[in-house]
């Protein structure tokens, strides 16, 4: 009771990071004071946002040129074949895992249950403790070192993948090394005993396959480097990475569409049915890959896809004979809400208790020497076989048999239910229930709690549950790679089984005891992890029967709101951890009361079209921005300066030919049946802008067909490149936006020398080709990289051909719901706040609108106004 | 073979109506020339958009500021309320439509069935025909009768859920007279033997009850009116339809997954997990309602909820004693494959035939007297009756029982397989198989062709598939509510039956049937109606058999491919004759060539934030637009107006003061813990801005803070209202645009007499309520009703607090893809285009973007470069 108290005050996040911004001292104060309650602040860290907006410069322009309705079927045909791949890979590597995890398993549990069989007569059990203790031990430290290699690898990989979907990129997360450590990793920890799952490092791998696997090249293996250039963006990694997840899914599960489903609920926040139908063919290709392979291998039915994914929940079923026996009835209901309240206790108090833990390591364990956790890892494994093998010795209660004829459940694929009992120290009618549930791998645990009839004591379920409870809440979070699912079902089957036992031997109540423990699985799971969509159909899809949705849903629904109730879910709780500024669903209704300009970062640096090379190093070096606007400057009194200065104007007739006007547009279209070729018009474009002085608007056809392109300009005056010395009056004079231009794209750039002499027209800079642009992604090279022997100080950068010429922007008195929803669905990594007269007064990012930012802002709002 | 080549050329599209605009000949040639192949232009119809994007003016504002969490919670509950009780009720509706259509049908078929076996001795058949007539006739009048009174309920519906979700308000499709007439009619053309399903007419009755029980009133019976006022806007009421059209889909097809995803599919462009979760919720509570009441009703099990939907397929599985059975293996999935084609080739033949059959009904049939549309109902219900009889006495053949206990298959609800044979004219032992599959209810035949083992012979199929084909083929389109997701099931399953048989009996492979009639049925259905994720999900659920998913999600992808080649699907087919301008999911790839300022409407009519009542009303009656920008002048030489002008410069200081400038926004921080009680600001700036010159920018703290608000200013000289009357060289001078304000609004502040004389300040303005705003919603009054002696035509009127101050922009150089993007995700009805310097320049609308127009506008893009 009073743990559940102190969960109270989990709810304030504590991720401070931003887009490589530093934080100004007035913020700091303002999250400070709603910070109060909280006991610490926790590190942060800078992650890169990913961008889902496409940037349609000139080069991308030219391949949508080149690009006609042919070339485009057959890019997209690579893509659903890149899809097929994912999807078969992601199944390959299910049944790798899986292959190997069971012959583990079996290996250690024959040669430890025959030396217990053996012992129970000689009393020589201290050496079967030292058998398994050696088998756990030695998989459990081959993890922990795979994860030592590669510490991403450490965990579910869940809260990664849900990160990255949401647009946050964690450094190293789809990276080969991860992949490979994960897979491995994962095997060893679950065939050495511990408390984890296989699903959630599935999918963490599943979503390595798709972010790898269609880049045709490895930062880890240099050699792997086909030459295909397609699919560098974060836009289509970030689709890949959605279908690969989902199959991780699909293929743990055997839930194609929970897993599409899944992919959907954490990543995209839009519905893009083209994606959405890729995805879930993904998902089918990795189902049924893992299937036609498990088919063949374990059974020898190649061909006949009768087996369901690696974690199934066999079938629940009526005995043929029975005809008043019911799955679940209408009264049931009552008692699966009660479950739920109880389950979303257990998940708030398994969240709760897991939040200190990780702190606990993140404070006392991370800082120091590896091997610590290493150490780590081999004590909880210990303690949990010596715990497995204890309570199975000392714990279990003979049962006796239930008669098998009546109810012959069989597991898909011919395992008979019975074939995993064990009969530790009891007489031959009879057999060990602790043991069962111990001594056996979790899946099959869970069967035995799903399908075995009314064969459990009380006593058992009640110690089982509690010692797999805490063991699980300790063991996630070890350096080992690490699935959540497993445990909390298998612990949420034994909570759910002591229910319908009670109810069942205590109350008479007629009742199916495999659909109370399902329940109670669901119950507790979602508890732990508050999913709700894409959890529904994932149980749904395992359990193969439809019938299950309502209770399913209804559970988790009521799981959840009581543990949201306390704190957030489990996977959230360790996103907050890592510090990821993380965006929710939507706002609060409350936010709509602050608006962009309450929100937003007003204190830019910026670029102005054609720069000089010195000015672009120096605001590359002394800042950390990721994107910089491109602009002119704005002046009441333009015509002064018209005459005045000739570079200013310049200046100024680019802000004017980027301007579109209605009285020009319609004149073109009137007279748009005269064509002309594109290369002549640049030719008259360039003359036009040197020889002649801006015309009275609107005169001439041709100069207003031109106002719709970005023609090539002379330089700037070079003392008006911006410059970190100014005062705040020159930094916050009025200056009209003409678009972004990216850090990478800049320095890319530099180091490729585009720029051109002071003495020569724009036109002669060089051009990047779209290949050129994009050749280092992922990993851009950095301006401290750059030898700066090699450039020409004094050149000037038109970066007009390769920023961003029109993101999506907002007007400054937008209400919060419509800015978060622009930002959230598109995808958007920096959304520029542009007023109604074209000038920019500020720029939002990610870091500007996670929750705490928000109510940080709406407090400060709420004591001004 | 040249059926099948006509249909090349159905593909272009001829829906040509727009947002109420009538189109400029221009544009008419330039659509003419891409028509040039089309046969005709089908008339245009003008429908009205929805706009899913929340317009926050001051009224809203105003409640933003009213709610609180707790109050939020409240409004959310009532929402989750309301998903249940949408949920509820569309499941009773399934109970009543399902129990009066077996109710009907169980009748009819007893009385004919008692006579034909009569007659077959006395040779009375004729008279068994005219029974059978009788009844079929009188069914079919009746339902045509329905759709009399209320001709948008004929046909499936979907069509028009389609379009509603798509964003397209087409007039009386969710009301509650359409809905009693979709519900009574659709009972009595099923009850009638017409070959259609009641599933569409399900979902569209289910959208109805989304759309009108949380209004709580209803236009056809004007007394039904609670005080209740939320959910009055089209983003609420689309939400709720969505949940709706959700819940029919479950409950007819028992698929609350399926539902969902249905509704994601052709609704929601976005994912929105909070909308989704409450969509879920509805369809399950729709789905378990209907079982409720149908296993209690039934079968007397009350709280067992152990029925399916209304539609389900039974349960595939192999006899318990046959190991090698499987009910597909790797190498029926070539089959598989090939059916797809064959199901696509159909599925383009039926909706080639349709869509002439529907053209020529526009043509011959609707212009004439409503009665003639009844004697075609009754007609096609003659022919098809005829056809049933006569097919099934003369055609059938006499095959022998299977031996009924090698395969026990027992529909769910335990109903024998066996009940439903017929043994018109054969002896004992045998039974007439065309009888079974004619002289059944729908459902009964498609479960026969699933599960009966091998009893129809190929020639029985094959007639079956072709009467059934040409006559539902016939059937959809005819004045009666009707579907066509069981016609095509049934058809499709005899297609696969056939096939299953070939390969069975002729070539001797090991296959299931029941699989292959499945799969057929996928095809078929696939090839008709071209849905791919929702159905895929659809068929699982169904079937219940997740084994399933691979081979029908392929069947379907191959079909759609297959079909697409040649047209569209059915309901995109009846979507365009119905002239509705659909959006699709994307643009093509090559449309990245245009940009806003290609395809925007230059030619603009609009209003200034105070304007003239006479100018007002007179913009209202000779226009048709939708929406108006409010703009101010920007004139180049600003100062020289201010000083001569006090009018016109108080229009630009307007416009000076909602410009947010950086500056001002960073002192504004820096001093942000000063606090102002927001009333006496509001003072003080009417002071400031009657007495004060416009100060210079920046030099006062509290001026900075004023410029966030729109303040209100005295009015524009009345000369400077928009006219008609201008010339192009005045319709196109230079305007800064600061708000949307729509038709409805502007009427609705001239009925309430929102109005300010000359002499006073816009301050006098009576102000108007959320709920006033809203009170009309959906159907606001029209300019023309307006009693203009009510009115003082010199009165002012300042729009300002009712615009939308700021919807999202685009500018002019942004490339369609995203333009299209955001319009279709963020669900818009108009999108501004806004230049670099904030001047309107156009508008999109939903027209704009259609594919027809931009298609044209890319001919006219290449021919002009």
């Amino acid at each position: 009771k009073t743990k559940m108290a102190c969960c109270g005050s989990c709810l304030c996040c504590q991720c401070c990071c931003r887009e490589g911004e530093t934080r100004t001292p007035e913020e700091l104060t303002i999250l400070g004071e709603i910070q109060g309650d909280e006991d610490e602040i926790l590190p942060r860290k800078d992650y890169e946002s990913l961008d889902y907006d496409r940037c349609i410069n000139e080069p991308y322009v030219e391949i949508l040129e080149g690009m006609d309705n042919q070339k485009a079927k057959k890019y997209e045909a690579v893509r659903w074949i890149m899809m097929f791949a994912i999807g078969v890979t992601v199944g390959l590597v299910g049944l790798f895992v899986d292959f190997f995890v069971r012959l583990f398993s079996k290996i250690k549990f024959t040669v430890v249950g025959d030396s217990v069989e053996r012992c129970t007569d000689k009393g020589c059990l201290p050496l079967s403790l030292l058998e398994l203790l050696g088998f756990n031990m030695t998989f459990v430290f081959i993890a922990s070192v795979l994860v030592l290699i590669e510490p991403v690898a450490a965990g579910s990989g869940i809260p990664e993948i849900k990160s990255y979907l949401n647009g946050v990129k964690m450094p190293g997360i789809v990276r080969l090394r991860t992949f490979l450590c994960k897979a491995a990793g994962v095997l060893f920890s679950v065939a050495g005993g511990l408390f984890v799952g296989k699903e959630g490092p599935m999918i963490h791998s599943g979503a390595i396959v798709g972010a790898g696997l269609p880049q045709f090249q490895s930062i880890t293996f240099k050699k792997i480097k086909l030459d295909f250039p397609y699919f560098r963006s974060d836009r289509d990694k970030r689709d890949f990475v959605s279908a690969g997840a989902a199959a991780g899914v699909a293929a743990a599960f055997g839930a194609p569409i929970g897993g599409t489903l899944f992919s959907l609920e954490e990543g995209s926040s839009f519905w893009n049915q083209a994606l959405t139908w890729k995805v879930l063919f993904c998902s089918m290709s990795a189902t049924f890959t893992l299937n036609f392979f498990r088919s063949g291998i374990n059974f020898n039915k190649w061909g006949s896809f009768q087996l369901p994914g690696l974690l199934n929940f066999g079938e629940f079923k009526c005995s043929d004979g029975d005809k008043n026996c019911h799955l679940w009835t209408a009264v049931d209901l009552a008692f699966f809400v009660l479950m739920g309240v109880v389950g979303g206790l257990l998940g708030a108090l398994f969240n709760c208790l897991n939040k200190y833990l990780s702190k606990y390591r993140i404070k006392h364990i991370h800082p120091k020497a590896k091997f610590i956790r290493v150490l780590e890892s081999l004590l909880v494994s210990m303690v949990t076989t010596v715990v497995i093998f204890a309570a199975s010795i000392l714990l279990g209660e003979c049962r006796d048999f239930s008669s098998p004829a009546a109810h012959n459940t069989t597991l898909s694929g011919g395992e008979d239910i019975n074939s995993t009992i064990r009969q530790f120290f009891c007489t031959n009618e009879t057999y060990n229930d602790m043991a069962t549930l111990f001594f056996n791998p979790q899946e099959a645990a869970i069967h035995q709690l799903f399908h075995q009839e009314g064969t459990f004591s009380p006593v058992t379920l009640s110690v089982f549950f509690l010692l797999y409870f805490l063991l699980a809440c300790w063991t996630y979070g070890v350096s080992v790679p690490s699935g959540l699912f497993v445990p909390s079902l298998l612990c949420g089957a034994a909570f759910g089984r002591l229910v319908a036992n009670i109810l069942k031997v205590k109350l008479g109540l007629d009742i199916y005891s495999g659909t109370f423990a399902l329940i109670g699985a669901a119950a507790f799971l979602g508890g732990v992890v508050r999913m709700t969509i894409s959890l529904t159909v994932i149980l749904i899809e395992s359990t193969n029967e439809i019938t299950y949705g309502l209770p399913i849903m209804i559970t988790l629904m009521v799981a959840k709101w009581t543990g949201d109730f306390f704190n957030k879910g489990i996977y959230d709780i360790h996103i907050q951890l890592r510090g990821v500024p993380l965006l929710e669903w939507e706002t609060e209704v409350e936010m709509d009361r602050l608006t962009a300009s309450d929100i937003m970062e007003p204190n830019l640096t910026y670029v102005y079209p054609h720069t000089r090379v010195q000015s672009l190093v120096s605001i590359l070096r002394t800042t950390v921005y990721n994107a910089f606007p491109v602009v002119t400057e704005n002046r009441q009194n333009e015509r002064d300066f018209m005459k005045g200065n000739i570079l200013v104007s310049n200046n100024i007739r680019f802000k004017k030919s980027s301007v579109v006007s209605r009285a020009g547009e319609q004149r073109r279209r009137c007279q748009s049946m005269k064509s002309y070729p594109s290369s002549e018009l640049r030719n008259v474009c360039d003359e036009h802008n040197v020889a002649v002085e801006p015309a009275e608007e609107g005169e001439d056809l041709l100069q207003q067909m031109l106002e719709r392109r970005h023609a090539p300009y002379p330089n700037l005056n070079p003392d008006q490149s911006p410059s970190e010395e100014w005062t705040m009056e020159e930094r916050f004079r009025p200056l009209t936006f003409h678009g972004l231009i990216l850090r990478s794209q800049l320095v890319n750039l530099l180091i490729r020398g585009v720029c051109y002499a002071e003495n020569q027209s724009s036109a002669t800079q060089p051009r990047l080709s779209y290949a050129e642009m994009t050749e280092d992604y992922p990993r851009y090279p950095d301006i401290h990289d750059l030898d700066l022997a090699l450039l020409n100080p004094r050149m000037i950068v038109d970066v007009a051909p390769y920023m961003n010429p029109c993101p999506y922007t907002v007007s400054p008195n937008t209400h919060i719901s419509q800015v978060f929803n622009l930002f959230r669905t598109m995808g958007l990594r920096h959304l520029p706040v542009v007023n109604a007269v074209g000038e920019i007064v500020g720029i939002i990012t990610r870091h500007n609108l996670t929750h705490e930012v928000l109510v940080a802002k709406l407090h400060q709002h709420s004591i001004t106004i």
